[in-house]
């Protein structure tokens, strides 16, 4: 009888040379990454990517919005998906392990699953595939989660191809332009798990080495433009200037103090502001203002909405412009899948790993299926908290326990035939 | 004996021909033209002038800063020169009059007045010369008036060629790409006039079609850095956000305040601000400012300065980062030749031109060349004040009455053998 109990292990150095490999593809030579989705740098990932898999005998699917599937057939047609990935695209000048690390650590548990198959004579019963979402950053193209939120129903595929980037490139131009315009069915799993770095030092200062995400807090994104008039900023005199960008800089102050006066949790940013022209000498005519609102209770959400909305007129006329929110993307507050966190929290047990729970604050792809099929992510420590940096960094021990994490998770998922609701028992 | 004393006319077809043609290099098909230094666009209208020039004898002179001349011997060698022009680069999608039409009304001055000369069978006294300064817009590459500061020796020609544009690119680099890399020793004129539009209404609302600059305000522009910390917008903890954005925020208002709050005569602005990385879920690292201090009196400027750098640390503090001025160009407040304005306004009588006196914010390579020879910026109306945008216009009647007062300008100088002393006093 084959022994389906024994410890099965990551193969470590398969996982660190693709982790080695994948981060080359954008590298800015300081340790992280520009690999904003379909630039060039993010199709030469990809098509690496799907090098592995072929060679591995993955068949690889894309769909029409990009999304990248690696499929692995072990079980037999009709036996459950379990589906594992992240997302390859980088914020510019961003760190490595933001989204690769869970497509390697995916790939790699299936694989190393795969090899323990065959080494302990287990017939598998589930079948795999490695999803790489496309645009999970929301950095060139907005908003974020796109090929995910394509994917299970929440955003139109028209709509998200026709998103254009700051300079009025859409992605459906660089689809077809790097090759990835796909014509295939994506595949439609029972479950989804995704492991990432977290994106604070809550774990590290705790001493976790393995975090379940147990809940998603919401978030509300504004587009919010201010108009003005263009006009040279030498002769005009200050009391006919309409500075679009002095209007945005009393919102942009008005956004923090929402959270700094909150009562309750909220985090707010505006972290993106495209002025027009943007020349040294001349007042800006139009500045466009990318706000997010976050907190782990709708209730805080939607009255910070409501504030900053009630608000734009007063600060837009300070600087004698208009405001107006032209564009809103809301993803709700939710929980993860209760059987994913349990079944890695038992994982992390087995390997003896120090564990905790978090909410996730940031967007994850697992936070758009989750709305869809029983979802999880599943977090790793990050030296000092750092994300979105080039100097992101989680030590390769870290990297290796979570991906085993997630192997240990599979394991019992498969040999539990699929079920989440039984694979806790599995041994 | 030649009769010297006939009105010289512009010739209205050339002036019309020309000025619609210089407007298609890189018109944006709105009115505008999208034509910053160095772009092809510039280049190509750059190529035309020469071509222009060429073919009408003039010989053409490219020094080793980008400035671009055309000149014209019809005097001899010894005979005194006047030079003529403004700049054929633009703001982005700025107008198609700004710049432009100094160099078309001064190239149709000096042709107007030769083909007078050779009708009524005068001889001419003086040689000519059109100018066209390399970014005098400061758009793409700061400081503004950069080839006119070159000429005058008041920017070194290293510092000039080592400006970047915020792709990194240098105007070393440009001016090698575009072909006006040139070796020639620029022409050293008697004097210089350059007429160009309002960028305010004072003009239209009191019925004047001439006005000479009398005074030049000075100004201090100031580049200022403001050093936070990238991470991610979601994750973070609103008291560990160090956001560059948020503590430029409070300096642009800051700004703004400053002339609000000014007793005397000041203008302010903050019109371009680069934000690193500069996406909706990054808080921001960097943000770097641009901002102008205006005033007609060089103390009420210092102190304006004075005050904002002493300011700086708190705003910075209010947002956890660190902000400081790490670029200043000072351009001094001065006078026009005093016997250039009385010509200007002599001209303008004889045209029956109502006329007024001005004095200039923005900066004009006259502005520059004033430090070092006689000058004069000579202004006509533009509607509703608009400028360095693409609905920047002034009627070709108002624009030729300007070429017209050029054209008398050069007819007493050139009469009074280059005597600005005298030349008031020629018929």
């Amino acid at each position: 009888m084959p022994d389906t109990t024994t410890l099965a292990q990551i193969d470590a150095p398969l996982f660190d040379r693709l982790m080695e490999k994948v981060s080359e593809f954008g590298s800015t030579g300081d340790g992280g990454v520009d690999r904003p989705a379909l630039t060039d740098a993010h199709k030469a990932a990809r098509d690496w990517l799907c090098a592995e898999f072929r060679q591995r005998g993955y068949s690889v699917l894309t769909d029409s919005v990009g999304n990248l599937f690696g499929r692995l057939d072990l079980a037999g047609d009709d036996a459950p998906l379990v589906m594992v990935g992240s997302h390859l695209d980088s914020q510019p000048k961003g760190g490595r392990f933001d989204g690769a690390y869970g497509v390697i650590a995916g790939l790699v548990a299936i694989e190393s699953w795969r090899a323990h198959c065959a080494r302990n004579r287990i017939t598998p019963r589930c079948n795999y595939v490695v999803a790489d979402w496309m645009n999970e950053e929301g950095a060139r193209f907005q908003p974020s989660l796109l090929g995910s939120s394509v994917f299970t129903g929440a955003l139109d595929r028209e709509f998200a191809l026709s998103r254009k980037d700051r300079d009025g490139v859409s992605v459906e131009a660089e689809l077809i332009r790097t090759g990835y315009m796909g014509g295939d069915d994506a595949p439609r799993p029972d479950c989804y798990i995704e492991v990432h770095i977290e994106g604070d030092s809550h774990m590290e200062r705790s001493g976790a080495k393995i975090a379940p995400f147990v809940r998603h807090w919401g978030a509300i994104k504004l587009r919010i433009e201010v108009e003005g008039k263009q006009n040279h900023t030498g002769p005009t005199p200050m009391e006919d200037r309409q500075d679009a960008l002095l209007g945005a800089a009393y919102i942009i102050a008005k956004v923090r103090e929402l959270a700094d006066q909150s009562k309750d949790t909220l985090y707010t940013s505006v972290a993106r502001v495209d002025v027009t022209p943007n020349s040294p000498n001349v007042v800006p005519g139009k500045a466009v203002l990318f706000a997010e609102l976050r907190a782990p209770e709708p209730a805080t959400l939607s009255a910070a909405e409501a504030a900053l909305r009630a608000a734009l007129p007063e600060l837009a006329r300070r600087a004698f412009v208009t405001a107006e929110v032209v564009g809103t993307d809301i993803r709700p507050a939710g929980k993860f899948d209760a059987r994913l966190v349990a079944l890695a929290e038992q994982a992390a047990d087995r390997f003896a790993l120090p564990r905790m729970r978090l909410d996730t604050i940031a967007g994850h792809d697992a936070v758009a299926l989750n709305a869809v099929l029983p979802s999880l992510v599943l977090a790793v420590p990050s030296v000092n908290g750092v994300i979105h940096r080039n100097d992101e960094y989680t030590s390769p021990e870290d990297l290796k326990a979570g991906a085993g994490v997630v192997l240990d998770m599979i394991r019992r998922i498969d040999q539990a035939g699929g079920c989440l609701d039984t694979a806790a028992e599995a041994k």
